[in-house]
């Protein structure tokens, strides 16, 4: 392949993404007026990881690779769409879904880049591996950080209760067990605000 | 400092930076429905840089701070807002707006961070090394990108000639010549389509 030729599949590869600024989470921003994006989300999750790295339950992680990973994660949800972690019913048809997404769009790329890409967000769904379990905290505490500052908007307007928010974000401490540590907190927070439903 | 203390000065400027999602820039994403938030353009470059290192002048370039840095590059924008390149006026004051920003914004981060995030702004701004040099190349280039997807659109708006671009956009060449040499050749179909208007 020439340089053009590898360049130009780049550059569409780069244009094609711009499509992840559409995708909607549900997610609140912090001041609760809309909606977040799953652009802006994925930045969010990156400036997260370079500030919380030092409470990785591995001391040795690869950061580089974290940042990646992230910054990839949700690039499937183009064509697959975003689905919530409390759909039942959509999650189960997620992996294949996003299979199909993956071939399409990391199949823009050179075959190289291509790979490097499917295996990043392979490595990130898998969760086997330090730097993938550190992402995939980062990707459970912060919905839950935009929750608390717009009073428990997504628990709310879903019916999501405490328990089950709980279960669903043990991930965390598989990451940073700090981190699990503050999530707890904080959860506790939210019960006592009344941002979310006690089913203690 | 206790980890907890540490922690909370993290998470409040993990809450603060999410008003990033909320500074809008004079480009339109791709679809030309709306102007592109700071936030989601960071991601975007993000990507760019991960994809396109291999055309750094510098082989040896530090990705991982390439990364940082761009991530972070317009966090100060949340205080002192967007400086669209083309306005002559408003760019007189950048600087002190930015500055007096990065003392807020910055400070609120525990004091090693606080100086790591500084420094690694001062010296994307400065753009005296490779990595601040290719970080300001996707800078530039993103937004010519997004013009030509959007048929020039703000390049229309504001009523911008091709010289002004090109001479605008000079540094993409200190970051990557063939870079350069792409951007070079996009501006050219630009004017060939209309998007821009001819002043040779």
């Amino acid at each position: 392949m020439s340089t053009g030729d590898r360049l130009r599949k780049q550059i569409e590869f780069i244009l094609e993404i711009d499509k992840l600024k559409q995708i909607f989470r549900q997610s609140r921003i912090t001041d609760g007026t809309r909606e977040e994006n799953d652009a802006e989300h994925s930045w969010h999750l990156a400036m997260m990881a370079i500030l919380l790295a030092e409470y990785a339950n591995d001391s040795n992680i690869n950061i580089q690779k974290v940042l990646k990973m992230i910054l990839i994660h949700d690039i499937v949800e183009i064509d697959a769409g975003d689905t919530f972690i409390y759909d039942i019913e959509y999650n189960e048809s997620k992996s294949q879904r996003e299979q199909k997404a993956a071939k399409r769009i990391f199949g823009i790329l050179p075959p190289d880049q291509e790979i490097e890409f499917r295996e990043l967000w392979e490595e990130f769904e898998a969760r086997n591996t330090s730097e993938a379990k550190f992402a995939a905290a980062m990707d459970r505490l912060q919905p839950s950080l935009l929750n608390f500052k717009t009073e428990g908007h997504t628990w709310k307007k879903f019916g999501i209760k405490y328990n089950r928010v709980l279960q669903k974000n043990e991930h965390i401490n598989e990451g940073s067990q700090v981190l699990w540590g503050y999530f707890s907190e904080l959860l506790n927070e939210c019960l006592s605000k009344g941002y979310i439903i006690d089913d203690n």
